[in-house]
């Protein structure tokens, strides 16, 4: 197939008037869909749902240790639910805390701590002139507004396949004022991409000029594959060990996307330093999080194994979602050289990087014909891409059906900013 | 009876080897009681669980508003939630926010936001040489811990059975740098007093001289009554109104002690304004509280009077323990002056005063022989009763009879302690 950019006038003038006949034909049909957020479609919360069964039924809220569930106490989690996540995350029960039904709002309040009271006997953030984090682009929108609200100027690095540039990444943390640095290192938010053994080696190796340096490391998709090879990625603290950089790394995950979306239960996993730091903040926080939520997931996943088996039943949900769109890209976009995408093997969300200053009219289009996408720009820092490139897509929510018109009038966007910027 | 400083020499000597030779014996019995937090009882907790039932039942979790409960979404919580919050707080919905599964982290994080971002516009408390507040004292020590933490200087200020000394909250707010105010409005913490109508209406009243002054309003014990008479509080919201004051409160209640401690939902109200800053956080914190917790327990609990009804059998359980320590504090401790309490109609504790400089030691004896209270001096900022007087009382966990046991050792004590100061 003839590149888009090597058609003629008269090709791309064809071109250009029947695509844009395809799109008056969609805005015709006055459509409705919505899909900006990774949310999990209606069938995978009735998947959870079924497997929570006996979890409802449950009389006696005893923890393993005799604990009551019911009652105060155990701020840092049950020890089912320790020993659980320790599992998941290969580390020791001792290093994890468990979190209510949100990791981000585990993220929300460590870098809070980091700012009003420092970490590792260093300044607080705030009283500093001048704090900045490294931020993988394109990224999670809800890293970057936790950043922007805390004043943390952000700086970018690009993502490839291996993960985040990481010569970038070693200059940059020569800067004192470089405090911290946002991964989602498996299956990356939106891209897809897991860091390969070498990023994760270079990650664990980096003696930044901060000492109170620390990577928000968000394992949110540890287990999340499509397929039935899973990628591979590198326990972080297994490799930091090596250096004795362990400080220097917080891990986050959760059930959002296992069990249910807001009613689940988050982890964190960190050092024994930070793990102490961040409970002397949590003693003043909260009492305890929800426990008897905490035995429930316990109830129903006793280990990995039971983890792993609930995503197979939610990987078989997703992937003819994610066949879909993919599909269509083919189909649409393949060869015209006017957009890349790379094929996740899990995750939630494909990436669509077009022409250079084309995607926020694309998504504009989209929008004028009723379908809403992730906000165009979403996926940098301050909502602002440079390039203007990346388009965000996020299969999981709306039916089979409407994921593959959505596509098809996303890829009709595509083309008609494309053509118009070469007419 | 005569009072124990108008014992003679020869009484008080014979009183002390009596007293002496009880805590001994006490001291053999090898007791091991902790009454140290306002924990509900196991029988409560049963209680509970039984009206939850039919919400573990739960097939559909929509909300009224069709909204999927499982999914993220519904930042400030689901209609049923606000309904139900708006109608016990006599406020309207629009001035609810549903939170997680404990008011202290909504405190905590309101709080948070004052020091890190300011609120109403003024200069971040973090910014501020000086930032005091009010604690009314005695008071709840996980109040004391959050201002600690931000390094919030706290004022005393002494309760009576009207509410806090008005006279001097009225000198205070004339300075700048106080900021706020922590109450417990009814059945105070811990001595079980509600604030007046009179009290309530200057504190509505008040014009302070920081703009940004919010009282954290802890209604943690709204129907939380013993008896059959509950006593009756203003509503803060109808009295601000009138002055124009609204911005000034933000309301904090849960049903942490009505359904189950850890695993309940709690929420706040506010004005407009303050509802709108504290938004403006949250969507940065979190996606979503847990809904699917939030439409169990409007399942449970449609409306106002269906918690009521719970209420009164919790008092079943609790009015018997609480009348266990009042009887024995009176029989023990009536007529000799060295003590004095309040009988409260509702809340989790009995307050009780010993002479001036006796009661560490007092806690010290209960210790050692096994009876572990609320840290002595624990209901005061810092830790610190500067008379030495206080000693609060839980009487919600332990058996009837362990509370007998209980309140006769820590009677023998507080004796031996008045005793010895005396010889």
């Amino acid at each position: 197939m003839k590149k888009l950019c090597e058609f003629t006038k008269e090709e791309l003038l064809e071109f250009y008037n029947d695509t844009q006949s395809r799109y008056d034909e969609f805005k015709a049909r006055g459509l409705t869909i919505d899909m900006s957020r990774g949310k999990p479609g209606p069938e995978q919360l009735d998947v959870a749902q079924a497997e929570f069964a006996k979890a409802f039924e449950l009389t006696d809220y005893r923890s393993k240790t005799g604990f009551d569930c019911r009652n105060y106490g155990m701020l840092d989690g049950i020890a089912e639910s320790k020993e659980l996540f320790a599992s998941l995350l290969g580390v020791e029960p001792k290093n994890i805390v468990i979190g209510g039904n949100a990791s981000l709002e585990l993220m929300f309040s460590f870098i809070s701590q980091c700012c009003s009271h420092g970490i590792a006997g260093c300044t607080p953030w705030s009283k500093l002139d001048k704090v900045k984090f490294i931020a993988v682009v394109p990224g999670y929108d809800r890293h970057f507004a936790i950043a922007e609200y805390f004043g943390i100027k952000m700086v970018n690095v690009p993502i490839s396949e291996t993960g985040p540039d990481m010569d970038m990444v070693e200059e940059l943390i020569k800067d004192e004022s470089v405090k911290g640095m946002f991964c989602v290192p498996k299956y990356s938010n939106p891209d897809g991409f897991t860091y390969s053994a070498e990023t994760v080696e270079r990650l664990a190796k980096m003696q930044p000029a901060a000492k109170d340096f620390r990577v928000i490391w968000d394992n949110a998709y540890i287990i999340h594959d499509l397929y039935d090879t899973s990628d591979e990625l590198v326990n972080i603290f297994d490799a930091a060990k090596k250096y004795g950089t362990e400080d220097n790394f917080v891990e986050f995950c959760s059930t959002s996307k296992i069990t249910f979306p807001g009613s689940g239960v988050s982890a964190l996993a960190a050092s024994d330093n930070n793990i102490k730091e961040i409970l002397s903040r949590l003693t003043v926080q909260i009492i305890s999080y929800d426990k008897m939520n905490q035995l429930r997931h316990s109830c129903v996943f006793p280990d990995v194994d039971s983890l792993k088996a609930v995503m197979k039943k939610h990987a078989d949900v997703l992937r003819p979602k994610f066949d879909a769109v993919l599909e269509v890209l083919e189909a649409e976009l393949g060869g015209l050289g006017i957009a890349s995408w790379h094929k996740p093997n899990g995750g939630y969300f494909i990436s669509l990087n077009v022409d250079t200053g084309s995607a926020k009219y694309a998504g504009q289009l989209c929008k004028e014909a009723g379908l809403t996408l992730t906000g165009v720009g979403a996926t940098f820092p301050y909502k602002n891409d440079p390039d203007d490139r990346n388009i965000r897509i996020a299969p999981s929510y709306p039916s089979v059906e409407d994921l593959k018109a959505s596509a098809e009038l996303l890829c009709i966007a595509v083309k008609l900013a494309a053509a118009k910027a070469l007419l």
